[in-house]
């Protein structure tokens, strides 16, 4: 049995084309409508055939479904909750996939007031963006956090766990603000500091930026993917998740000034000892299937 | 017409046993002989055949070489000339694969005087060690850095070009101060990140080591591949390169600065047009062929 019959999608970038993608492959009798507010993104999801209905604002978008998933950078949660308030049905599940929760929730809850909203985070994505880069199986395999209200309605939770196990994707049922914590170490602050190593590189004088993609294969392009992701996702992630996310840094830099100490006083100890201890991480993440088991991510060597 | 007819190679790992493989795959006439300082990695070469000649000494390994490369760890490179100084032929080669340069060229100069030394650098790897790990196409399309000393002879120089070009790769001649500082924004600069990023994520208080590992495909995971590359190699490399290590990592550490300073006060269009900058730069690798084009890294969405 399904869990919804008509899901509406509004945002129809990576994450929102991947489940609709997923869900035409999944359930295939669940009628999808959506919306996004560029109109050159609806256009295309017009001509791939994305949605059966592809609506001019999110609340025609609504109208009748039974799960309405939010795929907006999480800035925008706030106004597109507001623009559909009127339309959306009673009884529909709000849903919504922001890589941050806390904040996500508290607008959710005073946008729609009664409504019942169960907060979920598929943590997977790539680093493409909009209507084309999506696809059916990005949530195999991938953990999905589901962030209720200590009083959400059990069977809400339940729809919306089975919807999600549905694409693929394993449930964690966690609170949002430890959700914010956790996120912040395994996914915010790697992007922060790729952007930053990143943006670094690129402005140097004594090495120039052609050097710096030439040479890019010494380990710097590993940092050049994810910070290549959505710079409105991002902005948005880490202006919401600000406290999470500076704790996280601050350890961090902690952390990074005794190495530099280390360097600079030539304690090859230390820094043995910690290059030892960070190879087991990497095992566990291989053997847990959160990445992938070829050597190099699976790069092509030919 | 082959570069060289006999090739010894000290150490036996990732590097070195890729350019064994590499060196039977192209130039299967080129006889090889070689050396590890470790008795299970001789013992596991010859069981794989990778040499014709596995030598009890770095001295009895180089005998009749007319090329020598040095795969060891940055650190013991000076050790090991002078271990094989004395059994040198007199018109030999000397090479290595060292990721710093200035240290090395100075440690081999002072160890073999008189001898033709041409140090190089293949901007290539995976994060995994030992003589199993390695395969022949590992630089293919890489790019290997020559450092010779100003008053090189050239036509030892194009020798060790023309070895290097065989097995794939594409030649660049560069002083070793320059490569020591690009190097270091390119491949030593991101490694120590990345370690020290495992490291703080593995010693949260607040969040376990499960949680991390579990969702680490928000991007965490990313940084913990290069996190697992080999311990003593990258001590080496920081130690040896200490310098410029310093001064990169100074650079990053303001930037980091300037971003947390972003995030705390809310500038998200300081945030936004650095994310907007970072994606060009990502363009460009894999217009060069630099990193495979394909999403994730080419990892499988099964």
């Amino acid at each position: 049995m399904l869990p919804f019959a008509r899901v509406a999608i509004i945002g129809l970038g990576l994450i929102g084309s991947s489940i609709a993608r997923a869900v035409r492959q999944e359930m295939p009798t669940v009628r999808l409508s959506g919306h996004d507010a560029d109109p050159a993104v609806r256009a295309r999801a017009t001509a791939i055939d994305l949605l059966h209905d592809i609506a001019d604002t999110p609340g025609a978008a609504v109208l009748d479904a039974d799960l309405v998933i939010l795929c907006v950078p999480v800035g925008a949660m706030a106004s597109v909750a507001e623009q559909i308030a009127a339309d959306l049905p009673a009884d529909a599940i709000v849903s919504d996939v922001g890589s941050s929760k806390a904040g996500i929730a508290a607008a959710l809850a005073a946008a729609l007031p009664g409504q019942t909203v169960v907060p979920a985070h598929p943590v997977a994505g790539t680093e493409n963006s909009g209507p084309d880069a999506g696809f059916a199986t990005l949530f195999h395999g991938r953990w999905c956090i589901l962030t209720p209200a200590g009083d959400a309605d059990p069977a809400a939770v339940m729809r919306v766990s089975t919807f999600w196990e549905k694409l693929g994707a394993d449930i964690e049922i966690m609170d949002a603000r430890h959700h914010d914590l956790v996120l912040a170490v395994t996914s915010h602050l790697p992007h922060l500091i790729a952007y930053t190593i990143v943006g670094t590189a690129s402005d140097l004088e004594e090495v120039t930026q052609g050097e710096v993609i030439k040479y890019s294969a010494g380990g710097f392009r590993d940092f050049t993917r994810i910070a290549a992701s959505d710079p409105t996702m991002w902005r948005d992630v880490f202006l919401s998740n600000k406290e999470a996310v500076l704790e996280m840094l601050q350890r961090f830099s902690e952390d990074l000034t005794a190495l530099q100490r280390a360097i600079r006083w030539g304690d090859g100890d230390a820094l043995f000892d910690l290059f030892t201890r960070t190879r087991a991480i990497r095992r566990s993440i291989i053997e847990q299937g959160q990445d992938d088991a070829r050597t190099d991510f699976g790069r092509s060597h030919d």
